[in-house]
């Protein structure tokens, strides 16, 4: 069974990482959307609710599982039996940041093979840190992310 | 009457700044320069003060009002009577920056229309986060800002 | 009256630049779409060609003028009684040939004013020597090009 | 079964396409080498030529097939039971060329997906053309290509 | 005696830095490494930690000296009696970076001139910040940094 | 003795080589100008025409020897007893060729060592194929060329 992993921080899951999802469930017999747990960074969801928007977002996908994990993302995606990591890129910063990460993993583990795919022109100006911040300005992210996003989004940021 | 709106938080406005002002005047009937509150951040000047040094700094462009908004920019464009935003770009991390921010305008308003200038060369090197890293350090930015921003940087970075 | 020169070789034109088009006229009072005259260049279509597929495919705008020119840009601009050029950016490489295009037109007339308007994403991989290549081959380029433009690149690459 | 398909001009394929292949073709059950008959351009060997240095140079790995075609890259991707296509990106020119022939993919058969796999840094610098004009002035190409390029490469091009 | 000053944080060198430092020590009679103290910032390990483990890397390089410096590079540079800057470029965010630094040097001091050298391949992707990242997952870091970095790593980084 | 090499076509020499000349004329005791010579490309000038506009616009800086060279890079600059090159950067494009080129003289000959210097902000958009255009079309190349270059540049291009 050929698997791979989407790995990311998801703070919150957005239409962009969706895209992706649905193409790359194409391209495998399972797809493994982790969530990673930084203990140094400060999210706006926590692991469980960023979990939760997840599930409630793929829902339609059914070769996909969501996962987490903390340390290292090449122990990870080894515990989980593959060697692929999928990525989505959108534009030449997107590029650059991955092409480094993609040879640091390669580095750490020669097996690793990281893949990348475009992210639709539909939502190529679509990010994680772009939503929350639109959101906090009473902007209207419904063409942006998944209903169960929007509804957290505004629940956590209208009270700021 | 054909109105633009150069948004930005010109903390503190540079000569840069100033010659996109100026060059961006002469093509509209009306510009006004919208120094943009965030209050997730935390600028060096208050919103009074950076006011106050763009309007002493372009008192020589007859055309050019400076006004300050908060919220969506798209909102405040529309209670100027515009459509038309101007942003200026000066290298490569501007320009994947302003696109995906285009787009996102775009998005959220049909109607928006942002177009961009590019930055004399003399002024390529120039944004508001070198001159102060600068002015703290003892540098001269004598040619960098507008005399009323030098004077204002001198005084609040040498008392660090 | 303010007028702008949209000049380039539109050989032939695109659904990519009539966008440009459209969101430009409506910043000038007149938008002049300047087809240029290379002799060093062998282009698919004719002078003629060019000229009368444009004509065709911009009837809709009612400011706008198709003209044409041979020798340098900023003698051109001069002669249409402005100095304000309009270009149309799509990504990367445009953007770096484009930036270098508009400090050397500078250079030569410090009056020229080169503004840029990001193609819309839908249209962002689109060029007219790309639709050239799909037509060659077969491709069906109904929603790159104006119909007129389909019509003629059939009957002249069909013939090849 | 999983078929990918990994299209290119190959004149003369490189040890960074090799590498690609290598790895490329863990990922899917079957992938085919299609070498791209261009009847516009004038490539240093004929199309037997490609074909045969490619399957030498590939005999190592066991489900990879070389097969060449020409006309729409779509239409030839569908006549193979796939919609799947594979790009090595080694740098930024790369990148951006990529991404606009996806996007076109796309818009041609929206189930198209082009996946990329950077090429190992130790081939970052080779490509087809550098290693044409390193042969010509008397370089040595042993590390660059497949030992069969190599032997053809230098009597192909001493002659000259 | 030509000479030529490196500066940068080095918090921790690695061995991409190493690498140039050898590299550039042959194209110069002498080469200072300067530690640049930047009191606006909050480095893992302090000016003495930073300077000792420099030492310690590159003992074998004999005309390498290590000093470190605060406020206006420019001055530190005119003080130690040369108007030569090396700096290492990686990659594309690093070059506009890059960029703009050498030409506001060159502002402030017109004598100033930055020369660059590239990152091997094998170290591309190698960066303090990544060095520490990975360090604090408990990855490997042997082939990154050189060892008596990797010793205070671990020692600093495992405790938190 | 330090010796530097500064290859290039230099069809024709610009004001932007130039002032790469003068800065690094000062950073090794010699600097040598070598012209290649490229038997698969037509310059505009011969090889003794670009040889003679080089020396009479380098007259005024008394290190610097104008030489020309056929064949492989590397085993031209080992023939002058040195392993230093110098290149000048203008852009992104630039920057990217540079990158390639860089790393394959390395793989060639390991002792190799290219330094780039940036080129000034002021003829960051001047090329010698820009300066052959803007010569075809009439335009005044004064500030862009030495002298002896645009008396040559006048003759040449005005016939056609």
């Amino acid at each position: 069974m050929r698997i791979a992993i989407c790995p990311g921080s998801f703070d919150p899951v957005t239409n962009g990482h969706i895209d992706i999802f649905e193409r790359a469930s194409k391209l495998f017999d399972k797809l493994i959307v982790a969530v990673f747990h930084n203990p140094n960074k400060q999210p706006l969801f926590s692991m469980e609710e960023r979990v939760a928007m997840l599930r409630a977002s793929i829902a339609q996908i059914s070769n996909v599982e969501v996962d987490c994990f903390s340390g290292l993302l090449t122990d990870y995606v080894r515990s989980r039996n593959t060697t692929v990591i999928i990525r989505g890129l959108r534009a030449l910063s997107d590029f650059e940041y991955e092409f480094q990460r993609a040879l640091l993993l390669k580095k750490l583990d020669p097996d690793m093979e990281t893949i990348f795919m475009m992210t639709s022109n539909e939502y190529s100006f679509v990010s994680s840190s772009g939503v929350k911040e639109l959101a906090r300005f009473g902007g209207d992210v419904t063409e942006l992310v998944p209903k169960p996003v929007e509804d957290q989004l505004i629940k956590r940021l209208r009270k700021i």
